[in-house]
């Protein structure tokens, strides 16, 4: 940890107004705070639940890794449905079967970790703090089955909590506060954003926009963000697009909206998602400003390219090992449309992650562009290679549908054809090898 | 309905936006309703899930109340889990009982209610609304037993949104909306508002201090809100209190803090209770406004008292039913300590309801006062008697708990020994007159 | 006064902070006020600066009007230039001429007033109480030239306080707080609001707005307001569009916006009009949110239109005697006609106070209404009469321009020979009469 | 300029609203803003007058400081009082006498300069236009005596609109605008900030507080700030003070608030003071929020110590020169002493100009340490040397009254008989050595 950093820990602890009361106390037992957590759901007064949730919150955020998991045993084995009254609601349900055995099973069969977190929830900042709680709870165990119902219960609750009804749009500028500002520096996913001079220059010039859904319980966290560039035409580039040396654009001038960077920013909300609706209030927002604007665009990386590249190469596919020492434009653009077209996942889904959050959101794969993205990055991941999805609003729901129900993937003809012929290209080369 | 009503219901449905677009289309049948309803929760496009959210929500709100019925009749039926599907898993969870069979278990015994519900509330505007619904629900079908696990899907998700974490504690002014301070006068329980002029008078004063609960989901509509006079020593009488005419008291010289009226504002939030919380929230906040501020207490109102006493006098106590026709202060305060008390209900709780609501917070029953309340009201309720419970930071929680536990009920001893004596006298003339 | 304008009254001098400390202490001498007056601008520290503005405010406002007078004749008489000095400099500015001489005789000619008023200024609130204090000068000393040069030192001062840079335009609606509220239902000066419930009826229906200019300085006092109604086509009576039992109107179907009343709230701020620029303003801010707007029109009165067919009735025009016994609507309107268009005052101005304002806008005359204002106030002022003043932003400052330099008044052909036939017929008879 | 100034600067000139607009035009020549502004004054129509207003302050802004040289050339010459006219009112003055005589000679003296200014600040955002001009003013200008009329006309007006009663006490924390947190790292006068990590550490601690002074007209501009440390004891080192690995303090333990560092942001305000009620403010306000503290001080640099001990060495007095070669805390200690309370400017003011601002706001010289700032700079200015101003409530009208009018220090014994002790002895030795 460097200098800058130990203080900004101390300062970030220090401000946390529970961790300041405490001081320099050692951090809590995990098995005390169990037990807290225990007592929790039975209590009856309000003010000591809110006390009690406050204490198990604030012992929580005092423990290392190693105490953290031996909490989450406790959550996984400790919170399940009682068996046996569970087991005796089962057997009354299946023997008499009227609503009120129903109603037992069903108030039975909800984990009391359910209530657990409800109560939880009830301390000042509480939200934020579960939802940091199952960021912790992800990265500790995610791979381990045994916490899914764990898991399963925060999800549920926090799927309820962060309802869409409750999220509220927020443009970002030059005018938010530093404290949200920050938020951005840290949470930028995409292209990185190196200190405040650099965000600036993301939110500041008239051709920039930048929004992000809030939660009113969570009121300096960003959940998800979107940084916008005004341009006129497609763009081709992504450094040539945040350059800073490029000329300004009147944002009245602008005829196209490019979302370039998208970035989910609470580990603990994974798998609920807000971007396709985040998408989707933008270009709605974007268009009662500046009603110019006729194209919403991405402009888009493709993570998965040069694995997949690699893996057909190995699979004995010598067109594109050739590739991928001596890359060409329109080779490699044939490749791509290939790859974001037809290549697909284990659950028949597009291979591409990103290609799946577009074209499952209703967008269209528009354009494969060689030479977008010059970064060492652009370079590893995907020669190179980047990609406008394009947000028609007259076609976004038929092409949502079509994608969902049938998988069919909403692109120009010439694209699809160049997609086909390439696939149709390997196959018979490889044909033609296997004779 | 008068022209006024008439006007303003117009202008309210108007105003809504969804009404507002519709104009004067008829209202829709409440099976197309149900129907839309049964495919929310299988929709995989959110925007999709908002649109129709938002068609059943407008629908429900154009029915008349026998459509509103029809309506409920179908989330009772329609909205259970899938039993044959249940039964299967009541079954496995009984053979096999590994956490996998449990998961499925506890997922299908949720109703896909929850579910119906949950996506309604991603309709703008949607919280409020199903907030609504539920008014509608315990005023349609209350009484009617078929219809609590409805009740219960939607208390259960309320109480999840209304979470206490979510709530926000502000203060009611003169410099408030209009928009919300026209609620105040709509949801004033105890003591009515008649107009913005009577309004003033409760908040516009330098002794006068309004607080409510708000939650960003229902930005205009308070949750509960409480009325509070600052006074020099305790009160005894409410005609005193909110007497336009007294002498108007400089805030920084009062010693004493009086809620003389809380008002729950959203029947469809009956049985999620804010009130303790929002009591000790206001003390705390006075508390660091005025320093000077040492005594807590309310003017409460003793609702059941006159017909506690009718049915004494019916049961053959004389000295009770002289008292009705011949009320003395005396005699009057010491029946008065005893209903208090010592009366119970079915449940062996206070019987007095708002008496339950104070001492269940942990406050104590302090002082009755005859002559307090001369409005008719007040005769007809308790002959003019009324109470103050004092709420002393210092007690409140070992008090709720002894309440709580063991139904201890607070109160000076002189009180106590008052109740004890009363109560001592009639069971001895009752003895007597057995003899 | 009422017992309800008692209790505000109080309630007001309560809130004012200051008065609130000082209690119920005798109202000063006004001499002692003038005293510490005058020592106001000697004073170094600003801490005292500050401290004696608020003795000097406070003690003034508990004065009554004959103390008030008594300050204001100190003010006229002790406060002018030092008549010795500003000789001294006047002579020596005749001899030398130099820019030192100049400066020293532009310094000592202003008043000392003025810089006394600046340093009230500098109390808390100090900004509304001095407009407050001009209401008073100009209410007490208004037709006094003795005066004049008192009251020139406030303008001066305000014109700069209230400079067009420091106003901001708000919306006022149903969300506005009542506070603001409340002032709109006392300054309404055109249809008077008689409550609360009054007062909705022109801020919540979709089809009607309100706006004000404000002031940073005094934030719960709007300067001046103004009332639109949103129709489809021209309005042609009063009575029918702000009839409650109206079909109200979706915004977005309105093509035409009408200015129905407009009112000054500060009796202090008078002959610092804000009229010209808020209408201007509003007009601006309308076509950004309703682009289907075409028509900004005004529906007013004509307040001076039954006085001068009086007088010209007795100056012998016996069509107009009669037209006043028997009106008819073709008559009346040529009659207004001519009035609006030919009548002058002594300086040469439209004769009418309403149609100077409007006129002097650069708004244009644009149609007579018979029957517009059936109201009895409607009658008396006007015998029904009322005029669409026309706001065509293409051609308003050309027309502002041609009435500002040669009095030219804007109105459609028609309207004009209409008015000058009129005129001509009068003179004609006149004429033969005089044979 | 580097590439991130120059980015900025263009950035910057394309945020502002109207240079947006005119994009790569020429700058406009001074002659005809001159003429322009030379019509100002006689426009009728309000809106042509904000219209050649924002024209003339966009014209101004585009010269470069040549042009802006002509431009101020012409304030100076062009508009004077017109002589004539002036002359013949000095002289009925002198004739007549009468208060009609008086006014006009009043109206005419003041020059119309004034009347533009006023009229330039119609345009929107004129007010922070014209602090920006007078900026210029003094730049270009400030030593030229011919232009002190000039810029007696911008203060006369600015001090009006700049009226204490219009300011704004803001505390300024991470929470703020980024915007307006990038103006303190600009105007950061006494200890450098050198980026937004920086900057963080002056305003997120908990033992940290900011307060600035904001005027509604200028939303984005501090007027001026105040950087406060909390801490336990009387500081004795600016170092250790802003040391980022301190222990940090919660306010709660805090009983000393540390004023360390003052900055004024706008050069165009030069003279209209602030300094001296923000610090009155903020002490009230940091007493409400934390009713611990008991001691309000500064922790002060002392410019101009070494340059008066050199003028002393180089007066003969060798004891300095001595000192300036091999300082000893003691010594510097008593020269220091010695320089504050008893050197004096050619107006018989205190040598030191932040003992000037601090002794004449009511403050006590209480205490003067060596080795408080080791910084290059402290060694520079004042061999390390500092001073603790003491702002004690009870005596601060008192002191700055004996200031004001005695020009009395206010210091404690000790440090006063330590200066006279310093002072005769150098006399002493001086005096030995004239013998």
């Amino acid at each position: 940890m460097t200098l800058t950093a130990q203080i900004y820990d101390r300062l970030s602890s220090l401000v946390v107004s529970s961790g300041w009361r405490r001081g320099k106390e050692a951090a809590p037992r995990p098995e005390a705070l169990i037990e807290s957590a225990r007592a929790l759901p039975g209590l009856r007064s309000e003010t000591r639940v809110m006390a009690l949730a406050v204490e198990v919150l604030d012992g929580y955020a005092a423990l290392d890794d190693a105490g953290k998991q031996v909490f989450f045993d406790a959550l996984r084995d400790g919170f399940d449905p009682d068996p046996e009254a569970l087991a005796g609601a089962a057997r009354a349900y299946l023997d008499i079967g009227d609503p009120a055995a129903l109603e037992t099973l069903s108030r039975l069969a909800e984990p009391p970790r359910q209530e657990l977190l409800r109560r939880l929830n009830m301390a000042p900042g509480g939200t934020a703090r579960l939802v940091g709680m199952r960021a912790d709870l992800l990265r500790l165990t995610g791979r381990d089955k045994d916490f899914a119902r764990v898991d399963a219960d925060f999800r549920h609750l926090l799927k309820s909590w962060f309802n869409r009804g409750f999220l509220e749009l927020v443009r970002i500028d030059w005018r938010s506060p530093a404290l949200l500002l920050e938020k951005l520096i840290e949470y930028e996913a995409v292209h990185e954003i190196r200190d405040f001079r650099d965000l600036q220059m993301r939110v500041l010039p008239p051709d920039r926009r930048c929004y992000a859904y809030m939660h009113p319980a969570m009121p300096d966290e960003p959940l998800i963000f979107v940084e916008v560039a005004l341009t006129e035409g497609l763009p081709d580039s992504v450094q040539r697009l945040i350059d800073e040396t490029r000329e300004l654009l009147p944002p009245e001038k602008a005829d196209t909206a490019v979302f370039y960077s998208i970035s989910n920013c609470q580990a603990g909300l994974a798998g609920i998602s807000f971007g396709n609706l985040l998408i989707k209030n933008v270009v709605a927002e974007l268009s009662r400003e500046l009603p110019g604007l006729s194209v919403f665009v991405t402009l888009s990386p493709i993570p998965g390219l040069r694995a997949w590249m690699e893996e057909r190469a190995k699979a004995g596919e010598t067109a594109i090992a050739k590739l991928l020492d001596e890359p060409t434009p329109a080779a490699l653009s044939a490749q791509t449309a290939r790859y974001l077209l037809l290549a697909k996942d284990g659950r028949g889904r597009p291979r591409d992650p990103v290609a799946r959050f577009h074209l499952g959101n209703g967008a269209e794969a528009h354009r494969v562009i060689p030479g977008a993205d010059i970064s060492k990055r652009g370079q590893k991941q995907s020669l190179g290679m980047m990609v406008n999805y394009l947000y028609d609003r007259r076609r976004i729901e038929a092409q949502h549908d079509e994608f969902t129900e049938s998988g069919t993937i909403a692109a120009p003809k010439k694209l699809q054809e160049l997609a086909r012929k390439t696939e149709a290209e390997a196959r018979q080369t490889d044909g033609k090898k296997k004779k």
